[in-house]
């Protein structure tokens, strides 16, 4: 069965097709009457109209879209049910789209959802994206858009990030403090920037505690849907490449459970042979045995205020005001825990 | 900046909407020259047609609608790993909306994706669904829908699921194979079907071995985003109940490792003095120590047939055949791990 249109309606009422759609819409230029004849067979026939609920008159689609680049992931997930709890509350449905770290995917997604006419985007970018003319585009077009956890310092667009380096030096000097002298990093993707951040905090915690640098203790995960087994093969190698290695910053605790599972396999004490910080404070991190040392990523905290700002802007945007970009940063802690001493 | 319309460009060229409409889309009845002016034009203004690809000849957005309760579940998210990676094949783009078992927001966004003409919905039910006309307008619509999970007998789609009844059936066979007599079970909400029907399995497979069915030894998760918890609170409120249990078989992993967080802090050692099953063979559950024996739920396959099974109908239905729709049953094995005997 073919959708009806309001052509059909229209020609069904001898009248246009603009006063069907006003009549749908309840504008006062058209008479009870027709609005009624209208409405009923709109619902016999089971019209839908081809936007959702896009008001003529605010141009709004009370629909906005979240692009993130995989959803199994328990920080992405603690994000979107911050996202979606406020934008529940403020009657917005989110359309939520999976890059997959791919650039490409990424690309259609945004114009996808420009072409779906929602009112504001949200997005963490994708591990594969070096290039933002798509999302520049966005901005150029009108449309609000929000960066939150991997973002492009050179989109000027609000973002709302937590102070990786901060973090990352807070995790190292936790290991320095208690008792490390050689410690590795299990750091993530080579281009995201909070990925280089954590990295950079982590070198920076060494030289200020005059500590060397030694590259050679940097192992890389991509830490897509391998995070765990990821975790598993760079303790193997780690083990394999030094005998000297006391601590490891990790940088996401799903990797840091899959190292602690092969340390524990291959008899290494935890913290007592090696102590061992993760970053994100996953619920499992505390249930584990020895329990990991984490850094907190207040993942519901950033999905909500994300989406606040994106919706000051939407309301910016409704009254012709212009739209100041903020860069938000949320606070992170230590969570102590059995993984250091 | 307003978005360019069709409208827009055709008054700049001095030519008809539906001209610049069939120009962008390459029709063959439009001369090079416009075609090319037109395109030109469109590309300097920024223009994006207001359906996205929406094919005037075939109809098709190439795009589908997945709904499910929560996003934050391994199975889901496994569900959504296939559905993505075969729609990807396909050249088809997932939008996701998240329900939060809550049937009123399942209701709107079968509405919103139905608005956005997707090609085609896929559905795991809210734990709230007990109506389902939402469902039934969109196969009225003559829109393909295919349910997985958590599915509804009563609306005349296609379905992928597994039998819940034999798969708990097993559980509880397995729990009494190792010796156990008097068996609990912390099973799901009320309302879904695979909740229900992994119950009576294990009903069924007590009194298929002679052991009496005692409702007090059944406790109910609601399985939310809780349910770490809620497998601690019922474990608690089992050992205060009953002191003579000595297995439990449990309606989803998480609970499960809730239960074991606690049996542990109770001193109750698993498998000896409680053992326990669980179900959907979450990737932690061979990493805890025990690890938890389960039942493994094909979450990747789910997705994967599925989409084909939806990919079939939306072709199925542009050649105007009928379609007729299946139930397809995927296998489930127990998972023996360190949990039972």
């Amino acid at each position: 069965m073919e959708p009806v249109t309001l052509k059909q309606i229209a020609e069904e009422l001898n009248i246009s097709v603009a006063t069907v759609s006003k009549a749908l819409k309840d504008y006062p230029d058209v008479s009870k009457k027709t609005k009624a004849l209208v409405k009923e067979l709109a619902k016999t026939l089971n019209y839908k109209p081809n936007t959702f609920a896009v008001n003529l008159r605010t141009r709004e689609s009370k629909t906005i879209g979240l692009v993130i680049p995989v959803i199994v992931h328990h920080f992405f997930s603690n994000v979107i049910k911050g996202i979606v709890a406020q934008a529940e509350k403020k009657g917005y449905l989110v359309i939520i789209l999976q890059s997959n770290e791919s650039y490409e995917l990424e690309k259609k997604q945004i114009d996808l959802l420009l072409n779906q006419r929602v009112d504001g985007i949200m997005i963490s970018l994708a591990n594969g994206t070096a290039d933002f003319s798509h999302l520049k585009q966005v901005l150029e077009l009108g449309k609000p858009l929000v960066m939150f956890d991997k973002i492009a310092k050179i989109v000027p667009c609000s973002k709302v990030v937590i102070d990786d380096r901060k973090a990352a030096y807070l995790a190292t000097q936790h290991l320095i403090d208690t008792g490390c002298t050689r410690i590795a990093h299990f750091r993530g993707a080579l281009l995201p920037q909070n990925s280089i951040d954590r990295f950079l905090g982590y070198k920076k915690a060494l030289l200020d505690n005059d500590l060397p640098y030694d590259p050679s203790l940097v192992y890389i995960c991509e830490c897509d849907d391998r995070s765990f087994e990821e975790g598993l093969d760079n303790a193997k190698k780690l083990l394999n490449d030094h005998d000297d290695v006391d601590g490891i910053f990790i940088n996401t605790d799903l990797v840091a459970i899959g190292a602690m599972t092969e340390l524990a396999k291959q008899g290494v004490a935890v913290p007592n042979d090696m102590a061992v910080v993760g970053f994100s404070n996953w619920f499992m991190s505390s249930v584990i045995s020895p329990s990991l040392t984490t850094i907190n990523q207040p993942g519901v905290e950033m999905g909500k205020r994300a989406f606040k700002q994106l919706y000051k802007e939407i309301k910016a945007i409704k009254k012709n005001k212009p739209i100041n970009p903020k860069v938000i940063t949320l606070e992170t802690e230590l969570i102590k825990r059995e993984s250091t001493k």
